[in-house]
């Protein structure tokens, strides 16, 4: 595959926006009392082209995959910790897995190439419980990225496929889905989506860099002048995302760029996390700047370059709990704030109702 | 009645915490990973003395009651609005119960004075639907307070009638409940909650007085000398809340404040809603200081004392979506982050079953 195949994202549709702003003013309350949220379900409204938006069904997609610049010390972690976490997924006994149950949204689990996949999970339940989408089948089983450090990261071709098999897992499980949160996993991936920040929004490494899981003061150090020897050596071109994601990108990145890129086509919002996750939002808005207006904040995280990335999509989060977990859970958390803003835009009696009773 | 029946809080159970803390520390994620949801779950854990605490089931109260100051033009709205809104919270119209729902909460509704109540909601049903906490009994059938601008707004005897009847609700209507949220609705409320405020903080009526439902610049000047001139004619005793709600109070307020203090006896939990539930956090929390320690914030609200009431509370909101409606929209909003701490805390797997496979 040499390219993308052809994306078409709808425009924001402004009559259902009008018709759910007047809706708004309508209703028993005083007019803006309801804030931010009255507001939200107004966008909701344009994107789904609904004057009575709905975020349910909703679903978290967790993208899981190896990097192979965990081998270069970057993350508090060892590579296997992904597998295992894979599992954790499946068994419900991730952060996501409770925070999405808490707020009424499903969740699912793709394995972007994880080495250990199939084994951690157990062979014979690998294909009931995960979306296979790896995309590499090496001889040395190895199917995460390659060192980034060291060379590219994947080629054009493995970028493209990931992105495709992201729009194509929204096709196929997700058809009838009205709202998708971006959840990611796998170790080392904030040095990927550090370096994909700074290349798509022109900033420092060092402005855009966090700790990832938690490394100490000379893990970070090393892992800034990685990040920065790795976008001079290789030197992305930020007007090709594809050729980002080849040089400095992750297989769950490119992943979820087409997740976002596939529920913008289809007018579902698409609830952006923290920073692995705002990384593939960055991408997908490269690819087609119509994606933008399907976004949809979540959290402030803790990252550095989070901050960077939303100023750059345009978002501005619903709250800072100062989270920097990732697999979706900000997602999960936002998105019951949404619910909380379509439900009361949909259910609520008007201010003429109340006054002539 | 002449003064509050005993109070008996118990002290945060610093084991409970303290276990829920280690708990924490050995959840699959990186250490703080999920920020400040962490300390919410540990900090419900002291208040209910389980180290696996759960906010559920949870129920909003919702306290209605007419304030005589309505007359006094303090309010975009005429006082008739209160009981057309009693309604619309028996018949899932408002706001709060659209947004309770969305966040898997139950309400209860509360009459603490709305003198057409059972005629707005249909007398052959009022009885079934509405809590009755009516505190008067008038010939003219008026059972809101009296106009605080011209006199006091209640006799003691009341004040301590209208906490009482709030105590009840909750031993009566939710003696299982792990979470109460506090929620009212009254028209011309916020003129209350801005007098107990400057009152209760020492701090300015013009520091503490908003615009309320949206008066327009005419009528907030009048509401801030209105309440200025009430203040100084009374000249309430903060030492004494009793004293306070006699003078500037509300019958739905003081309610709230019995159900905070009825909450917090029983270890559960209360999520202080805006600016008029902080007006009655304000008043439990002078009543006996340990029920402080039972209070969790939710949003931040438009209306400017209730940022001097979260400092004075040692509360910091969840998040600020520009909301001022009330009705318990803020906390029903935030019970479902405190539901998300707390599932996520009771339900993650630990680190070592992830590692250990």
């Amino acid at each position: 595959m040499e390219r993308l195949n052809p994306i078409d994202v709808p425009a924001i549709d402004e009559d259902a926006a009008q018709a759910a702003s007047e809706r708004q003013e309508s209703l028993a309350k005083p007019p803006g009392s309801l804030g931010r949220l009255e507001a939200l379900a107004v966008k909701i409204a344009g994107m789904q082209a609904d004057s009575q938006p709905s975020i349910d069904p909703a679903t978290i997609v967790t993208a899981v995959a190896d990097h192979g610049v965990a081998d270069a010390g970057v993350s508090a972690y060892p590579s296997a910790v992904t597998g295992g976490m894979l599992t954790a997924f499946l068994e419900g006994g991730a952060a996501v897995n409770a925070i999405a149950a808490a707020n009424g949204v499903e969740t699912i689990v793709c394995d972007f190439g994880v080495t250990d996949g199939p084994a951690a999970v157990g062979p014979e339940r690998y294909d009931q419980a995960v979306i296979d989408c790896r995309i590499r089948d090496r001889p040395d089983g190895r199917v995460g990225t390659d060192n980034l450090a060291a060379g590219p990261a994947m080629s054009r071709e493995e970028a493209i496929d990931a992105i495709e098999r992201g729009r194509s897992v929204v096709r196929t499980y997700l058809p009838d889905v009205r709202c998708v949160g971006l959840g990611e996993m796998g170790i080392a991936n904030s040095t990927a989506a550090a370096a994909i920040t700074a290349v798509m929004t022109d900033r420092p490494v060092s402005e855009v860099t966090g700790r990832g899981t938690g490394v100490d003061d000379d893990a970070y150090a090393h892992k800034r002048s990685l990040i920065a020897d790795a976008i001079e050596a290789r030197n992305p071109d930020p007007a090709d995302p594809i050729d980002v994601l080849r040089c400095v990108g992750g297989f769950e990145i490119a992943g979820l760029a087409g997740v976002t890129i596939e529920a913008a086509a289809r007018r579902v919002p698409v609830v952006v996390d923290g920073f692995i996750a705002g990384a593939a939002a960055l991408l997908a808005v490269a690819i087609d700047d119509r994606i933008r207006s399907y976004l949809l904040a979540s959290h402030a995280s803790v990252e550095p370059g989070h901050t960077v990335q939303l100023a750059s999509l345009g978002l501005e989060p619903l709250f800072d709990h100062g989270m920097r977990l990732g697999e979706g859970t900000g997602a999960a958390l936002a998105i019951g704030t949404y619910r909380s803003a379509c439900r009361a835009h949909g259910e609520m009696a008007t201010i003429d109702d109340v006054l002539n009773r």
